[in-house]
């Protein structure tokens, strides 16, 4: 078996254009970080986290520092991951006051007998795992507040990563801080098991970008498991999850990889930023649809 | 075509006999009232709607009036609602002083560009919408703050309804109270689109209950919906789904109907309480898995 990692950061219009070097070098950064956790044996779920949160600590991408405002001028993230191994699942939504929710979606997971915690909730099983939480204005940066202050439209920048270890597990995890100007409150697909996340090591890990309340009406990442289970090549299901969202109006895109070490991804908005790893030494990024 | 509407009011272990046959007469006045509403060639949408609403009012069910008390002792509510012609969806979790979360869901779909809205901000939307808020003590029924005190394990109770209208169009609507003593914040399958809830009028319209965080992991509504979709019966595709539920350890049902007037429902725990009523006059009920 051979070990894979593909990573993206988030999808959204052309005009995100001058951020297109860095968010490629921040993506394929982090992927190294998580090909690393692959190459030392380490699980799909490890190197999932372990890329998230990289992506999350980097004020170029929505997610953790760096993440966009609501309409109350706050910060609220949404998390999830997922071991295909196990089938096992962890989420929160409207947390403010963790730095990297990513892990605390994975305690979730280990800790709980629930999939998913949101807002108050997630914050007071923060403080009882004895997370260290910090002050929610931490996580604004002076960016992302001067869009706020001036109701500049959102560029997606979700983070997500998926991957296959040497045993042929997979496992997927996705952040955010969701859309620019949000209602208070307001969750989207990143957290949601089957709209955002999806990994099952019998057939692909996925996670997905762009318009959220798309990708949860079509549950955009579990259509192309359900695709790979019924025959359809990874490349092809990826093609036609991301046909379906478009025909719904929406835009963004996907990440996936199989228990084989196959890396695939797809997207119909103008951009989409990645990167991915193999371990045969393959690496590589992408970020403008081909036309 | 022809109208039809299946409702469930959640599923469970055998202990619960003694409320089997007010469980089925509870699910049979509440389907009356949305094939009264298809009848006269009312929407699929607001068949379900009303339907859901009547459920969430008998203190019989676990949704609305009659919910169970989480671990702080608090009523906290999930819902959502799906209409298959459009494929806008709408939702709401972690709800103290709505008396009717449907309702609040079917608001989120008509009124935000958001499908899901948690907490406080849920709150806060129903306030803006000029949404009678209630004391949230005013839903806890003296039967469950006695199962609270003792905790007494949680009966599921979860309700649904799927309908077809006169026109093919299909819809979803998902209530619950969620499991007794969960986490403050956990937010369980109902309120998730593709896990608890789904509708599609290519398709099929599909509510579930039961063990939600198996529900969740499984994406249970929509894999019934991808079953229908790559050729299988609507009998088959239920069973299929709930087995796949049931392999992973966790216990509940479906309800399902197809754009051609189909009904179908399925469940792997020991009773499922629910009703139908078609346009051709059949109606019934359904509790026991059959041996």
């Amino acid at each position: 078996m051979s070990y894979a990692i593909v990573v993206h950061g988030g999808a959204g219009p052309r005009r995100d254009q001058e951020h297109g070097e860095a968010a490629r070098a921040g993506c394929l950064a982090a992927a190294e970080v998580g090909a690393a956790v692959l190459a030392q044996g380490g699980s799909a779920l490890d190197a999932v986290e372990q890329t998230a949160r990289v992506l999350e600590d980097d004020p170029l991408f929505n997610a953790g520092y760096g993440a966009v405002l609501n309409a109350d001028g706050d910060v609220e993230l949404d998390a999830s991951v997922m071991d295909g191994e196990t089938l096992l699942a962890g989420a929160v939504a409207v947390v403010k006051t963790v730095k990297n929710p990513v892990s605390l979606a994975r305690l979730v997971m280990e800790k709980t007998p629930h999939v998913l915690l949101v807002g108050d909730g997630a914050e007071a099983f923060a403080r009882a795992q004895g997370l260290a939480t910090i002050a929610s204005g931490s996580l604004v940066t002076p960016l992302q507040h001067q869009r706020w202050l001036t109701r500049q439209g959102s560029t997606h920048g979700t983070i997500g990563a998926v991957a296959v270890d040497a045993r042929g597990q997979v496992a997927a995890a996705t952040s955010t801080g969701g859309t620019a100007g949000k209602l208070k409150g307001r969750v989207g697909d990143s957290p949601l098991i089957g709209a955002g996340t999806v990994a099952d090591s019998r057939w692909a890990a996925v996670s997905c970008t762009g318009a959220g309340e798309f990708i949860i009406r079509v549950g955009l990442a579990r259509s192309v498991l359900e695709a790979v289970r019924h025959g359809a090549s990874l490349a092809r299901a990826c093609e036609e999850a991301v046909a379906e969202l478009s025909r719904l109006g929406g835009d963004g895109g996907v990440i996936a990889v199989t228990p084989q070490g196959e890396v695939g991804w797809a997207f119909c908005s103008e951009r989409m930023a990645g990167a991915f790893v193999r371990a045969d030494g393959q690496r590589g990024t992408f970020f403008e649809r081909s036309p």
